[in-house]
């Protein structure tokens, strides 16, 4: 037998090469006790007090397991979450930094992907309005970072913000101003979760309403900072959120640009999952005014398929990531050292930091801008291609929200038809109609895992289960859409005959 | 030509079986400028503002540019970080994770490494001493969490502590108490970059005195909470160190846990680099009382040679994880889907979160607990052997400070031996001798560099400039330490020579 290590890269690399793509291949379920059972007939899942060095057979074979049974995200007809598709030149441009297993905090531990991370986040801060002209850039200062995921960069720009308000908090503590930051009522809970752990506090993050879509309405932003000015606390930062979680709603950024310049708040953009709209030509138009904000994170591993994770906060001022993060530890930022004015290491928080700007910048040189902006518009059009099957339907399936890449709906059993389902009468549904449609997704969702046909999430939109479909990964073509809405009107019927049987 | 894909996973496949090891290869050295202009060959490093699609036979071009400038961290002779030597098991475990591509926050997306994690977590869990019996567990609760790092891992340690303390301060902010961290002088920079993030302040981690190895002395912890108190203070946190950054030192935990016992404190371990003396029988004694501790860090991608990052946050108390990060983003975290209740990313910060679990879990199936402590012992044995040549030197090279697996060292020119280094007396040397003895270690370091024999870190130690070695990789040997020792000496010769040409 070879090296364990050569088996398992085989297999890697026949993965990648032709992913699971069989009708009933998005998934093969089984229960948390049907995996461990599975994993006893080679390695086991848990570890012994004093476990073994297992042979490289049972290895290889608990490999295959692992294969087996994961969730092919890959798939077609996955369209589960944010995140699908990866592209192949991605995931072995991820595989060569895991080779070379390096930390990007220092030029001299990571001289070339010091440089490819200035090239990258110099390109994206041009996307994004932050830089006019390449010039501008005063190498080897990017205008940003690479973070370890959306949530965190969004709670590093948070302290950016504070940071700007008050340059002692970092050094004295939060005991001042009750500070407040605003996001959309359909924000992400990163804003949350940032205020708990900054000490800002949950209450003070105001939800702003939103409107049918999910897009903040700039009116009740002005609004809520008025009423925070009169309860004597001090508006901070206001998140505009580019591409919900839920409907990938845009919020108007020049609306909150001009709200925040004449209140002299930080505008961060969550552009965490719509940010990528930027690469298309017909669809940049979603983030006018971009260029306006302090801060940008941009998860390119959502839209643009890369692997799980890469994430770029990019700032507008790229010296206040000095001033604010800065720990000048010096045993490793030395002025001594060969280029140490290239460590970007005491820019951030992290100190090792995987080197996740590889396989962006490989899969950037082999698609070009052009193969950028044609993954966003496909994803459009594949979204666009589920809208208008649902606006055929007869009734069939009823259209509930979303935009740009995301489609929520319900599927109606006969009897229902036809129902208008807007999140703004939702709530007023009889409640046998809206027991019915509540309980369908979980059912609809289960047989769809059991039978591995496909993966479609489901979520309450004012209080009422829906399923989302949205769209990035660059396989999906329309057959695979009106597979998946049989295949839900297929489960819906089975669900409905077996919840009410005739009588 | 074959995919794309095909030619990177081949170089990188290649590179894992057979790494650079030839004496002159840790390193091929090119300067920024230098490294731009090998980039121009192929497809540039930076990208236009319509950046073309490259053709892929210019793309393996630049890849194989990107292999041969990376620094050979696998390189027996490369020494100069906390991480070395990734395990070729280890690798292509990541490199599986990246094909499946999937996150670990909900069982739905990841059934296998949802089931994995809790695996790894209550082996790990067992070992620190949290758990003293596999069965003590309640299914599907892990112990702890994979975090992206492990400063990250800190700052959650920290919010928890935070939290058990005001359990309200999440929700209203924390303008309350002033509270205080504890943490030795030689402690790493994740507890004051992490009171900045937290709002608790720089200002309120006191760096308690630490021993000429770097441990920290608990009488003066005891001091330090006496004097926070008298000043009207609310002591929060103890963080102890097992294995500080640059001597390796571990912190007393049973003498630090007695304190924070009578004081009602919370105490964190970071174990990042030395956590792993756990798994060796021999040593790990260095972190007798861990058991006693809140929370425990614990980087896999320092010694045990998982690639960058693998790091496990522990929690004595795994409820807690819960009650300070839930969120409950109902679009995500849903009682209606199947076995939500395995779902582990309502118990953290992140949101969508990388598979770090599978490099470990096929790794430690392949090693069993005898090779994890092999790995550990070795280390040291490599350290033993640095120390006990240089106490053979007869002057060469002077021992400055330094346990377990770091040896931290100086080049001395002949002139100036023997001379007595030790860290309590250093700043007291002449002028002449100190300039002389300071800025030896960045000009041996930049030939090393330029010819590309060896990476050995330097930092300064009370003011001056010292040599630090340490180990963790498993395939270095007596005869690279001997060599690299060589080395040093060589090019301290020549420095000397180049600076004070006789006359």
């Amino acid at each position: 037998m070879r090296r364990l290590e050569e088996e398992v890269a085989e297999r890697a690399l026949a993965y990648v090469l032709d992913p699971p793509s069989d009708p009933n291949d998005v998934i093969n379920y089984a229960s948390p006790d049907a995996l461990l059972r599975v994993f006893e007939t080679s390695v086991g899942m848990a570890f012994a007090d004093d476990a073994p060095a297992e042979p490289s057979e049972q290895i290889v074979a608990a490999v295959d397991h692992v294969i087996h049974h994961s969730v092919h995200t890959s798939h077609p007809r996955f369209l589960n979450q944010n995140f699908a598709g990866p592209d192949p030149v991605s995931v072995v441009g991820d595989w060569l930094g895991a080779a070379l297993n390096t930390t990007g905090a220092t030029f001299e531990a990571a001289p070339v992907f010091t440089l490819m991370e200035s090239a990258v986040l110099s390109k994206l801060g041009r996307i994004c309005g932050y830089l006019d002209d390449p010039d501008d850039l005063v190498p080897p200062l990017p205008p940003g970072l690479f973070c370890p995921g959306g949530s965190t960069a969004t709670l590093f720009a948070l302290q950016l913000a504070r940071h700007r308000h008050q340059p002692d908090i970092a050094q004295r503590g939060a005991a001042g101003d009750q500070l407040v930051i605003y996001v959309s009522s359909a924000g992400h809970y990163a804003a949350t979760k940032s205020a708990a752990l900054l000490g800002i506090g949950i209450d003070n993050v105001v939800k702003v309403a939103s409107d049918s879509v999910g897009a903040m309405i700039p009116s009740a932003l002005e609004t809520a900072i008025a009423e925070s000015v009169a309860a004597g606390a001090v508006p901070l930062a206001v998140i505009g959120t580019s591409g919900t979680t839920v409907t990938s709603a845009f919020d108007d950024l020049n609306a909150l640009a001009d709200i925040c310049d004449e209140h002299e708040l930080w505008l961060h953009v969550d552009g965490c999952y719509g940010g990528s709209a930027l690469f298309s030509p017909s669809h940049r138009y979603l983030l006018d005014g971009v260029e306006r904000s302090d801060s940008f994170v941009w998860n390119l591993h959502k839209m643009m398929g890369m692997t799980q994770q890469c994430t770029a906060l990019l700032v507008r001022d790229p010296q206040q990531l000095d001033r604010c993060f800065a720990g000048k530890a010096d045993y490793l930022f030395q002025p001594d050292k060969l280029y140490a004015d290239y460590d970007s290491g005491d820019r951030t928080f992290q100190c090792a930091r995987r080197i996740d700007v590889l396989k962006l910048w490989l899969s950037w040189k082999h698609h070009g801008d052009v193969g950028f902006a044609a993954r966003i518009d496909h994803a459009v059009a594949m979204a666009d291609h589920t809208r208008a099957r649902i606006a055929a339907s007869e009734g069939e399936f009823a259209h509930v929200t979303g935009t740009f890449t995301n489609v929520v709906f319900a599927w109606v059993p006969p009897e229902l038809r036809p129902i208008t389902l807007d999140p703004e009468s939702m709530s007023e549904l009889d409640p046998t109609t809206h027991q019915t449609l509540h309980t369908l997704p979980p059912k609809v969702k289960a047989q769809m895992q059991a039978e591995g046909t496909a993966m479609v999430g489901f979520q309450p939109i004012a209080g009422l289960n829906t399923f989302r479909m949205l769209f990035m990964n660059s396989t999906v073509s329309t057959d695979d859409v009106d597979a998946i809405l049989d295949r839900i009107s297929d489960y819906g019927v089975a669900a409905m005959s077996a919840t009410e049987p005739t009588n």
